[in-house]
């Protein structure tokens, strides 16, 4: 007699938000400046690993972040539509590329940032013509404040991980890895709000179902993490971990929902293994990178075992990094 | 009355060696790692400098530098002829180009370098199972003691500028900068032996003739600067600069006529200068890069006037620097 629930069954394998179709569709609608990124294997970060590693380089391109994949598709989709302005939350990153994507096609784009977000961040926010406002508190805040200005000037607002476009856009990093040869063992994938594993899991489990889709997420930012884990949202009361740019609290049901139908794992990472990440990847890659592109090293770091002699592949998502923080992390 | 001699015309139009359908027709043979890389406009850097700033990225690879793209078409030419062995002299990042080229179609091959080469360059061109001969002496002493290994052992000497593949596979950046929309204004190119800045010169010339190609060497090792100036062979008795990618001393009859053909201008810039440029390419690009790579950079601080408001390409070319010297070079 079966005794499953048909409650369980969708709990086991929820449906998903994302469409292969569509991602593969968006890719013309992405400026060519963030799209067919690096992707290689990095033999003297390999062997200090113990085991292969192939970088996929999201930093190379005029933000410096793989958001552009996802505000190429958000502008382009809005402006079509007759849009004027946009307005997000951003830890940093977002808030560059859409200021870009948008101002390349006249929208006004207006970005909420935390005054603790970095310096180097919000300059550069401020230089890509974005009008940008500060609040105090932490990214949630931000989130908080940009929804308000949306409904007081009926502008769009850009969610990240809850819109679409941000999803398949980063998804358009899938479709990439999935065509590298060879196959990749696992692929390690930085997990905050949810739009870059989400997507790229996504394309990986459609287009090369054995590769294992690893989340990672600092200790000290584990919201979503210990949502994966829990099937079910668990919220923090705050974060403490210098990987700003995966920062978050509250994690957005519908991509906890997306991202239970494609990750194999969630693993959280301690803030030395993430300075000792960004260290290997300076002195073994020559890539000075933002803490949250070095969380995918780091968990190899802390379980080499689990890696060792497999293939991985990393995502290096962003580089916008304070230098004087930087140097001080690691120590230079 | 026309008092013109024959030979100056030769002088004034000297034929080349390099031929836009072969650089085509190597693409495929050329690793797509090597290939299509990124090429952006870096807006920071831009704002620095009082330009327009693009950069032609060669270092997200697995050797960090261009040169794959050259020895590519050598291991892959040589191995389809049944060879077995090459050997070449190398200040660091050709040898790394050549024995990852070659390993990976069974070629033994074997770098001779000078001592002085930075350690992180020599001991990489071990792990990539290369055998690695040291001489006392410079770069110069090095390209004797390959041509004595080649003759011995009866084996293909590599020559870096004057083997016709390695400018060509230098070339195929060319073929990509001359798609690059907009047009630039100048593309900036390193100059040492000369493959690059023949090979990206003979490609924009004939793709896009309005690009000022300008070759960029260190006053430290002006030999093939002067050479151009001077449209004769200059040599000089040392070298005296951190760009040890650059730094010979006897360029090459043929490769200096070629350089005559497509170079518009050939200028000299001092160590501070390419200090400086290494320190904006991290501040305002988030690039480590090698002295050689800042070469560009270098020139529009010591000519703003020259690039003010104007669209320039740079190629960074190389980002295989010891990290001790690059932070006592950069100060952090």
């Amino acid at each position: 007699m079966c005794t499953a629930d048909p409650c369980d069954t969708l709990l086991i394998m929820p449906t998903t938000r994302l469409d292969l179709g569509r991602i593969r569709a968006a890719r013309p609608d992405i400026d060519p400046v963030f799209r067919d990124t690096p992707l290689y294997e990095c033999d003297p970060l390999g062997r200090a690993l113990g085991c292969t590693v192939s970088v996929k380089l999201e930093t190379a391109n005029p933000v410096r972040s793989f958001k552009g994949r996802g505000t190429e598709l958000v502008a382009s989709l809005l402006a079509g539509q007759g849009g004027t302005a946009a307005v997000c939350a951003s830890a940093g990153n977002l808030g560059q590329a859409l200021a870009w994507s948008g101002g390349r096609r006249g929208l006004d784009v207006t970005v909420v940032a935390s005054r603790r977000a970095p310096a180097t961040k919000l300059d550069r926010i401020r230089a890509l013509g974005a009008e940008l406002e500060l609040v105090d508190g932490d990214f949630e805040a931000a989130r908080e404040r940009a929804g308000q200005i949306a409904r007081q000037r009926g502008i769009r607002l850009v969610e990240d991980s809850l819109d679409l476009e941000t999803c398949e856009g980063a998804a358009t990093i899938g479709l990439e890895l999935a065509n590298g040869t060879p196959a990749f063992d696992a692929v390690l994938i930085a997990l905050g709000g949810g739009a870059l594993a989400t997507g790229v899991g996504h394309a990986l489990k459609l287009l090369a179902p054995d590769v294992e889709v690893i989340c990672v997420q600092p200790a000290g930012a584990p919201a979503m993490t210990r949502s994966w884990h829990e099937r079910r949202i668990v919220t923090t009361a705050s974060t403490d971990t210098i990987a700003d740019g995966v920062a978050g609290r509250f994690p957005i049901p519908a991509v906890l929902d997306d991202l239970l139908t494609v990750a194999d794992d969630a693993v959280l990472v301690t803030e030395a293994s993430i300075v000792a990440g960004m260290r290997l990847l300076l002195e073994h890659a020559g890539l000075v990178v933002e803490p949250s592109a070095a969380l995918g090293v780091a968990a190899v770091l802390e379980n080499r075992d689990r890696f060792a002699g497999r293939h991985v592949a990393t995502v290096i998502c962003g580089s916008n990094v304070d230098l004087d923080a930087y140097h001080r992390w690691i120590g230079t």
